[in-house]
Formats: structure tokens, C-alpha cells, sequence
């Protein structure tokens, strides 16, 4: 496992809510992150659809660690901001978040992501986010 | 009750995702609405704060129940998208969002929202959204 | 010309402003659209980089014009809001906006465009947009 | 005229996209910034409405002069990213931005203005922006 890899995979972790969501890490490279959420009732809205926060919440973990896997050494990653629009309603047995840097700088780091449904095997977009995300050196021990 | 904070509560309890979270509706007026969630656990990002996804998915829910909360009669509200700036670390025994509806027309509802942190009694500014809701019609049963 | 060009062509010819800006329409397919804008010092702020007003206009009439290519019939289009990113600062000869659309509805267009300048013949990613646009079926005469 | 008005005017003189749409500095005071631009026909697009694209460039620049109001000593501000929410049409003899800062840090500051129209000397809302900006150090002549 490449070092990138681990370093998003232990911070992920450390990640509770991932963790409250069901939400699993699928896939790891430099610069790009996906993140992936079976159907569970406990996500839910008054519709039954799959709640917008919880497609944003994917959205912007898959970002902040798109944005990790290219940080400098020494630092770690905050979400400083981000959009979501949510362009179809969240119905599916599961959600799939993919995100890819758009321009890491020495501070910050842009990356865009798309969120997809998956019924019976075909996928279909369903939100899409542009986040901001800060680097920020972690304190020594 | 009035009829307005009866639609919003209802719809509230619908939503099995507030549950999860451990979220209360603990005020709703006209055009304003808020939504209150204590720490937990569960809820946290690699750095023990509450995750942004929590922050932003209390923000977008008061903001579309501060929508719904002025829809014409007969419709329901979607979240259309949302920016969220995450502005300090989601730190505290308990986390407020504040939503007001800025601007209502036929289709779209324009909102804000602002969440504090509370520790010890004293609030904090930690996060604010901004957000586009459509109004659709309830299709009939 | 195709139905579509000609309709996207006939809008822009009447904005006053993308004059103002010495932009042109540089290509106009289904559902994608560039506008680029020379350098001028009229464009400029402070540190004489082409404003960042300058590049999200584009960015945003981009969206717009590429909402528009694949509207309803008897429709017009108006931006509801968007969020623009500026990466890099806005040095060049030239500066190209391409917008293309990630999802047409009934109602809303979502359109993601990203903004180059182009100096010494090589392109650089300076900006990106993420952007909802509303139809409206225009009045009749 | 207070050291903290110096700066955001003597930047402000320097933007000469602001001389091209015909913007003025209304007021400035500590983390608050007003900008404003009388209606023109070459700042119109297809409607014959101001564009989108000068009623948020003045809420960017005011945004970012709220922002340079409060910055440390030795520094300037760039915007990082903004999202607009266009409300209503711009229609009417004079366009107002008026930003404040929400919450100052050591790199970034987050602000919001909201746009007015005013007609008749009547005053309605139709935009509103949430921006990020950074605080970056003069480079040294």
C-alpha cells in the first residue's frame, strides 16, 4: 500500500460519522478519492430518499482526502468550504462519491466531485460539489 | 400550534436522518427556523470536532424547513444547493443552526443559515450557508 | 447554422456588457459553449490581473449560453446562482471560458465551466464555476 | 480619513475595471465596504437588465475591501471564491453592494454582501454573496 494510500486510509479511520454512515472507502490514488455509502433507512428525509447531507458528507470527505493524498508532509487537511448541488432525488441500494483535484496549491487545494446512485447495477449522477480545502501543518506532539 | 410550525414538524419527524443525528427542531417562526444537535461521538471527523457534513446537513435541513415554512399551500421544498464555509472547528457540548428565508419567490426560496457551537453557555460562530430551495407541487394520492 | 447556434448567437449579440468586455462567442455546440475575452487594461484590478469579475462573467454567460443550446422551445434562460473558484491569478493574452452542461431538468440546468488564460500560446486552469440556471418560458409578444 | 479607508481607497483607485462599469466607493468603515454602479446600457445583457456578471464583480470587490479593512498590516487580499445568488432582476437607476466581514482569521476571511436596486429611491434586494478571501504578504519592492 503506497504511502498516499495509508495515509488517507488512517485518517478515514479516525472518521466516526464515516463510521455512522456505513460509509466505506473504495478507492485511493494521488489526487483522487472515492467514497461509498449503502442504502440504510437511517440516512433518510421525509421522502425516504437518501438525505442531502449525507450525499454532501461523502462528497466532502472524498475531497478533503483527494486533497490529503497530494498535501505536503507534515500536514493535514481542513475544508475551508464547498457547494453542493443536488440534481436528482438520492434513490438507490448505493451512493458512490468520486473526487479529483483540480489545482493543489502550497495552501490550498480545489477539488470537484460527482455523486452517483446505483440501482440494479447502472449508475446515474446525482449531485456534483466544488470544494476549497485548506492544508495546514499538524502540530508536533 | 399554528399550521405552518405543524407542517414543519411533521415533515422534521420524517426525516430518520435528524434522528441519527440526534437532532431537534427547537424553533420555528415564519421564514425562520432552528435546528439544535448535542455532540457525540458518533459524529466526529479524524480530529475528534463534529464532522462538517453534520454542520452543513443542519444547516441545509433549517433552511428547508425555513422555506417550507412559507411555501404556497399543497407544495413540498427540495434542496436545489447549498454553500457552506466552515469557519471554525465544530467544537462544543452542542451545535445550533439558524436559518432565515431571504428572499421567497414562486419557484425558489433563497435562504441563510448560521451554526454556533455552544460550550459552557457561550455560543460561537462557526459556519454559515447559503441556499436554493424549489418548491414542487405534492403529487396527489 | 443550427437552430441552437443561431439562438445562442442572437442572445449574445444583444448583451451590451460582453461588448463592454470585448468578448466573443468562440464555440457553440449542444450543450457546450466557449466565450473568450483579450487582455485589456480596462479589464484589470489592482495588480493589473484581469479582474476576477471579468472571468466569472464569462464563466457565467458560458453556463448560460450552454443551458440555452439545449432549453425547451419558446424558452429563455436566466442564471439562479453560481459559485466561482479563482485558482490562479488572471495573467494572459487571453482568457477562454467553456462551459458544458452536467444536467438539464424541466425547470433547472446545472453547468460546471472552467476559465484559461492563454499566454504565449499555452494554456493555464485559472477558474471554475459550478452554476444553476432557470428556464422561463418567454412572454409572448 | 482613518489609515484603514486609505488602503481600501487607494486600492480601489487602482482597479480600473471599477472606472469601467462606472463604480464608486460609497463607504468604508471597519469590516463593512459599500460599492456602487448607476445604471448604463453597456453593462446590459439580452433583457436589457444589468448582467449577472457587474452586479457580482461589485459584490466581489466590496467582499474583498471589507476583507482588506481588517487584514494584518503588510498585507493585501485576493478572492479565493464567491457564490452569488441572483435574486431578482437588476433593473432600476443604481446598483448597490454592501459586504461585511463574518468572521476574520489570519489567512482567510469570510464575507457577505448582499445587491440592491434602487428605483425611485426605493431600495429591493436581488443578489447576495457569500466570499472566501486570503490575506497574502506584499511582496517587498
Amino acid at each position: 500500500m503506497p504511502d498516499l494510500e495509508q495515509r488517507v486510509r488512517q485518517s478515514f479511520a479516525r472518521q466516526q460519522f464515516m463510521q455512522t454512515l456505513g460509509a466505506e472507502l473504495t478507492a485511493v490514488a494521488e489526487g483522487s478519492v472515492e467514497i461509498a455509502v449503502p442504502f440504510n433507512p437511517r440516512l433518510t428525509q421525509q421522502n425516504e430518499f437518501v438525505h442531502a447531507g449525507v450525499i454532501t458528507t461523502i462528497m466532502d470527505s472524498a475531497c478533503g482526502y483527494a486533497a490529503l493524498s497530494v498535501a505536503p508532509a507534515g500536514h493535514e487537511v481542513l475544508s475551508v468550504e464547498f457547494k453542493s448541488n443536488l440534481m436528482a432525488p438520492a434513490v438507490g441500494d448505493r451512493f458512490v462519491a468520486r473526487a479529483r483535484v483540480k489545482r493543489a496549491g502550497k495552501t490550498l487545494t480545489v477539488c470537484a466531485a460527482d455523486a452517483f446512485a446505483i440501482k440494479d447495477g447502472r449508475e446515474k449522477l446525482i449531485a456534483t460539489m466544488l470544494a476549497t480545502i485548506i492544508n495546514q501543518p499538524i502540530p508536533n506532539p
